[in-house]
């Protein structure tokens, strides 16, 4: 349980995106016919002028915006933001702060991905710290606030390659939050009870069936139970359920917040593949999401930046950082298991530098994806092959193109003048705190 | 850097195998006519007679077998074992403690797997609070120890359905880390010099030749290094070679150190499986090691054993388990990606508990790889698969089988009246600390 604290989300360096045409990127404008889906913007708590908004893609003063008020979000929320060096021609990377409110049963569940068509409206409404200032209270005109679940909603999106990504990101990820969370609120509003293995049902209390035994009959039962259980694709539909043999696990509360913003950032990647064919949506861009819901706190991030707690001065991590570095055996892994992916041109082995034609049969530190270690292979010609992961620290690339390996959008993205794909690589599946 | 400590390496309760013939396991004696690799025993450094040792398979008495001298084992490392209750007629676990010495230049690098070729001699030797007592210092007669690595060795091994993985692991992993050891023991004794990216050759200390700047041109740089650079597949061979456009990574002592023991868990297993053709090597086994080398301690885990230093009363946890639900999103990416190891039996969603048939259409709780929390989706035919994870806590099995994910041997267990192998789930390698 969180009492009120000074929090902060600050992006981090590196993770820049240098392939895929920066040039292209800035204000959402490749080139596309298109029309953009959301137009470019600033992140709408820092209540910038048209004026100040172009001061701000000022690439020589490069000036630091802060909020004009600092009590305009809750929580003493600090912000701060300033246009990269010159990589491209706006700022790529958005913000959003909201109250949102996810309400109780909705005509039906949200279409998959279409959270945007639901009715909603817009209103000031008065906020703790909030001051009613900017900040916008999301609520259906079909039922009450008291339906529904308010959570606070703090977001970063660290855009790469065009703009289009995370501006679509930072206006419409929240509400695939909500709509998820809209699946569950009953289940989350009544604390005291588990929530139940099949919507609707009563949870499973009954004893534990299953021998604490363990022994050679023990496998004979749980095979008679996996092969003649009801329900088992061979078993006869007809034969009336045996008692349950297993015990029920008890799934918490948090779990399906938890999983509601793990699949609200599936759907979002989704709306904007989609979307791609009837707007111009430009790049790709991380995405970390931070929500408060009935007094905790859940930190998805999905990508290098990094959200941070300031209490008393102390700064606590809230998220660690994917990098092609710290995702590199996950990658690997991928590369050996579909190596249609690496197109011929990428090998999964990593080496501590390009490989030479004149050292094939040579011995050279190599590393797989079952190695934290190195160790000498004789070198081959498929070795010649540029490694997936590649360089250290800001400089690691994957594919040679990317420098982060989750986040949103990027569908289009290939490796230079090849038909090779990067998204297969980029997970958009957050991790959690 | 350590100094003198208590250590103490605990085999841990769970993951205990329940399927795949238990009853034929203990003495390694499962109906094969081929013959044993290494006889059954205990571990040597508890000095049994063959009185003691059949006292010890007492299932009531359950006798908890101690070193008899106390400073036996260096290091005081403490040790105590009993066997289990009733599961198998002799304790499936082993467990190893030498001084094992890596020569350096052997006539040639072992070959792959077979370092028990290797001629080795024993000795007596006095150690460190060992007292020459048991202890057993391998070393190779065609040089001198002064030109070898000596390093300490403890290891553990959980045996499951069988104790012949458990006892040629014990006899045989320690060599082959030796092995793996000595094709580096040259470039690890001079601690002064980066080890080399290609053996015999000077590491590469040039400038940086990348730039460090972001931007268009930086992609360009990096696509036409990544097609045109010398060694790469496309480009002519007699083009002279370019500069370097890289850095070299640094590779640390201690990586080549960690990828030798890695490398040397994976030969242990190739091994057994190759030795199953002419050997009776029954079940698997866990594999848990401690490697103290040049002053460094290096723990290498593949099961859920853990490693402990108890150090002032205090426990040091040296390593965390591998279980099926630690492992769960592994385990269930593989079955994702290679669906055909599921055998359509199975299905890599988790439930908290059997789907039933009368229950198609409904919301269920479920799981996939990309989630750590729980979201409901209706159920269709196919969710009525056995999930490849099931089970909580020590009850948590794969393929309705196994209880623990990595470990040696285990090549021909199958899910029990099928034809749906385990082992591609079971990883060998180890993770280190």
């Amino acid at each position: 349980m969180l009492t009120r604290v000074k929090s902060a989300v600050a992006g981090f360096v590196g993770g820049i995106m240098t392939g895929g045409g920066s040039g292209a990127g800035g204000g959402g404008s490749s080139g596309s016919d298109l029309p953009l889906k959301f137009p470019y913007m600033r992140p709408e708590f820092l209540g910038l002028s048209p004026d100040e908004i172009e001061c701000s893609a000022d690439h020589v003063a490069r000036p630091i915006l802060i909020l004009k008020e600092t009590r305009r979000l809750p929580w003493a929320t600090g912000y701060a933001e300033v246009i990269n060096a010159g990589k491209s021609s706006l700022n790529e990377d958005q913000a959003c702060c909201e109250v949102v409110v996810a309400r109780r049963r909705p005509m039906s569940y949200c279409p998959p991905s279409t959270p945007s068509k639901t009715p909603t409206a817009k209103r000031r409404n008065s906020l703790p710290n909030g001051e009613g200032l900017g900040l916008r209270l999301e609520y259906n005109r079909m039922g009450e606030d008291s339906d529904g679940l308010v959570f606070h909603y703090w977001a970063l999106f660290d855009g790469h390659a065009g703009s289009g990504a995370a501006v679509v990101a930072s206006r419409l990820l929240q509400h695939h939050i909500a709509c998820q969370l809209q699946a569950v609120i009953e289940i989350l509003r009544n604390l005291h009870a588990v929530p139940p293995a099949v919507m609707g049902e009563e949870p499973d209390n009954s004893p534990h069936l299953q021998g604490n035994t363990a022994g050679p009959h023990r496998s004979l039962t749980r095979a008679a139970s996996l092969h003649g259980a009801a329900g088992s694709p061979g078993s006869p539909s007809n034969t009336p359920p045996p008692p349950r043999l297993y015990t029920e696990k008890k799934i918490q509360h948090e779990s399906l917040v938890i999983g509601a913003i793990e699949n609200a950032f599936k759907e979002m990647d989704v709306q904007i593949e989609r979307e791609k064919q009837i707007y111009n949506i430009t790049g790709g861009c991380t995405a970390l999401t931070v929500v408060y819901l009935l007094g905790k706190l859940y930190v998805g991030n999905a990508g290098d930046s990094r959200a941070i707690i300031i209490r008393n001065s102390e700064i606590i991590p809230m998220s660690a950082e994917f990098t092609p570095e710290s995702e590199r055996q996950r990658l690997q892994f991928l590369g050996y298991m579909q190596p249609h992916l690496l197109g011929n041109e990428f090998t999964h082995l990593e080496f501590p530098r390009r490989v030479q034609r004149k050292e094939v049969g040579k011995r050279m530190l190599y590393r797989d994806f079952t190695m934290s270690g190195w160790a000498y292979k004789t070198i081959e010609d498929q070795d010649l092959k540029f490694p997936l992961i590649y360089g250290e620290g800001k400089k690691a690339r994957v594919l040679a193109t990317i420098g982060v390996t989750r986040g949103l959008g990027d569908h289009d993205l290939k490796v230079h003048d090849s038909n090779i794909y990067i998204k297969p690589f980029l997970s958009c599946c957050p991790e959690h705190v």
